[in-house]
């Protein structure tokens, strides 16, 4: 039979009585014959007040590489107690299991502490043969070891990341991710009522529902699914072991048999419009610019240019978060020497709003129909961007859920 | 500069305002030149917590070696958080400090898990070459790793066991157990105000004293220090990090001039008298009464054997803890066939109280003044065990406090 990975997040294995169905679970499908290793998260909260400890513990001190080492110590016990605990609750229902730790199954890692990435683990560390044995994997998800044998993690969201690089290393096998929703979502069901549960959606689409603010998987992990061809499957820890629970599955664009031209709408109001009036207009300018802004970390999104003509001077207008608008402004006003302007504007009262499809590729008129849509609600659209595969609009952040809703009609998500 | 060990335990690392008291003093030690390794127990109360998680997610299963490697793999992740903060804590005053986990000291370890024998750490994993370069060892007590990779555990009062064995494999260098108490004193201060602190204490009166309810120090510790001939010093964790703050050493009898017959007054209320009424009186029978407790796991303290003149027939008595008298009871009860009795009789409002000092093994007339002491008070003796330092009596639990006073006072030991 063949090897699967399953992961589980921290609010699936928040107490002992949801770890507890977690390994009913397990249990049920190692019943069906499955090899099994299983990835845990920390209990939920629990990173949270190790994170809080650490920070207590260094003071302001706790900022950049030196102090990072320190930092995964101290963080990465939370997996390792439901690790532990996970392995535990398995042999209590006499099934034989076991727990591996980022050190013991070797999950190399680079690129230092706090955020480290994966480079995969050792097979040499047995953690393969001993599932073909039919023993259970328990795998303390978010941490891995350097090459100078100290503890790191992965930073947050690590423990899917960890789940798609076993399953990776095992031949690609699949990747259930068990979470507290029960598939992805054509968009927000706290937003539109109507959201359906999507069967299957391209890697691709999910990179870009994901980086765009759909919350169920790291955008990390699904790339790093994509570039090694494991299937993935998002589906809930909350219902019964032997519940009906297709989930949502994550494949290649080809293995989609009807493609909808818009699969999701997503929106994020995480979001700043900076502008910068009478910027010279000259060669050179953007770049200094947005070298500036790179330089201190400022992640941007959307960018528009709008010239005046004839006049030697433009006016500029960027987007990102609303926490790295605040870099932004004061590196841009410390740094007017290299970069000139007449005047700045930050807008924080702004929502992105975008639609995603793998069927864009081959259809027109999205974009028209996005649009019309929009203006039959009266929402002016502020700043529009757009890839193959989205289309994403800028909007005043009040019209938010209404801009969703009469997209989600407009696409033909609703369920019926 | 020398290298010392030194070691705080839970209730001096409860949370981070005492770790970052811990800091202070570790600073101030090293900036007298000391080369540190810094043993940490887990913060007061996290043990429990994750005892009680492991005893949840296992539920009755976890007894035997069967579910020990996870209960370790849960529970040692509480001096793991702790080396990490005391770590983050000493950096943030400037210091070169990092954390070492069990497994990467390769702190090897025997006897399986949940109360694995210490076999020492390698030397080549780089510790002392560290810490003789300034950088200072922050060390997770009470962990180590088995042969096989695993994660193991010393049992309860672990770290003492980490702290001596690390001083041992440094050159049998100092060792100073920093504590919630400023030393070893000639009595629980709680029942005799006049106890004094011991400037020094030979290994074999703190074995007794430790063995005997005085809980300052692990026994095994003990063992462990005299063993390799490791100074040991139990000082205050609560003081002031620069106050005169000297301790008790513990240390070899001909190292300590001004030796006293009694050192010290020591009492434990945990105690159970079983009393077996008409036991056949021919050879054999107390060896097969002791085997059969032994093989299940009692663990016998005093034995007194009395026969009536001319009888066949004769009373045992013998004492162990109150935990252990209940299975002591059960384990009789079942094998009447095989140790036979008329009758069985278990007291546990029963308590011993001991006199030690090696200053007994050249003066006479201790256990007079002791019988002295305590008649004088109507107190009634019902068992009593000696050995070449100590002289413990069984009295009724009620007199527990006026007996150590009485004794405390026939011995001089109270302060002027």
């Amino acid at each position: 039979m063949a090897r699967t990975v399953l992961k589980f997040g921290g609010t699936s294995v928040a107490d002992l009585e949801r770890i507890s169905h977690v390994a009913d679970i397990v249990a049920h499908r190692a019943s069906k014959g499955e090899k099994l290793a299983v990835i845990v998260s920390a209990m939920s909260g629990e990173t949270n007040k190790l994170v809080g400890l650490a920070k207590g513990a260094a003071g302001d001190a706790l900022v950049g590489d030196e102090f990072d080492d320190e930092y995964d110590v101290v963080v990465a016990s939370g997996e390792q107690v439901t690790s532990g605990l996970l392995a535990l609750s398995l042999r209590k229902r006499g099934l034989d299991a076991r727990s591996w730790l980022g050190w013991q199954m070797r999950m190399k890692t680079r690129e230092g502490h706090g955020a480290a990435r994966i480079d995969g683990f050792d097979e040499d560390s047995g953690l393969g043969a001993a599932i073909d044995t039919g023993q259970i994997a328990v795998i303390a998800g978010f941490q891995g070891v350097t090459e100078e044998g100290r503890v790191s993690t992965l930073g947050r969201g690590g423990s899917d990341t960890t789940a798609v690089a076993v399953a990776a290393a095992l031949g690609s096998v699949p990747c259930d991710i068990y979470t507290d929703v029960d598939g992805v979502y054509t968009t927000d069901p706290r937003i539109v009522p109507q959201a359906r549960r999507l069967e299957r959606v391209s890697y691709e689409e999910m990179l870009e529902m994901a980086s765009l603010g759909a919350k169920v998987l790291q955008t990390r992990s699904v790339e790093l699914a994509m570039n090694h061809q494991v299937p993935l499957r998002v589906l809930s820890s909350f219902s019964g072991p032997e519940a009906d629970n297709p989930g949502t599955w994550i494949c290649n664009e080809d293995e989609i048999v009807e493609k909808q031209v818009v699969n999701g709408v997503t929106y994020s109001r995480d979001e700043a419009k900076v502008t910068l009036y009478g910027m010279e207009d000259k060669p050179g300018t953007s770049a200094n610019l947005f070298a500036l802004l790179a330089r201190e970390g400022v992640n941007v999104d959307m960018i528009v240019q709008a010239n005046a003509r004839g006049e030697d001077r433009a006016n500029m207008v960027f987007t990102c978060t609303s926490s790295d608008s605040e870099k932004a402004q004061r590196v841009l006003e410390a740094n007017s020497d290299a970069v000139s302007f007449d005047k700045m504007d930050v807008a924080r009262d702004v929502a992105k709003v975008s639609v995603v499809g793998v069927g864009m590729k081959s259809h027109t008129g999205v974009a028209e129909t996005m649009f019309d849509a929009l203006a039959s609600k009266n929402i002016n659209i502020d700043v529009i961007s757009t890839s193959e595969i989205k289309i994403s609009v800028l909007i005043d952040a009040d019209y938010t859920e209404l801009a969703v809703r009469a997209l989600h009609t407009a696409f033909d998500l609703d369920a019926t």
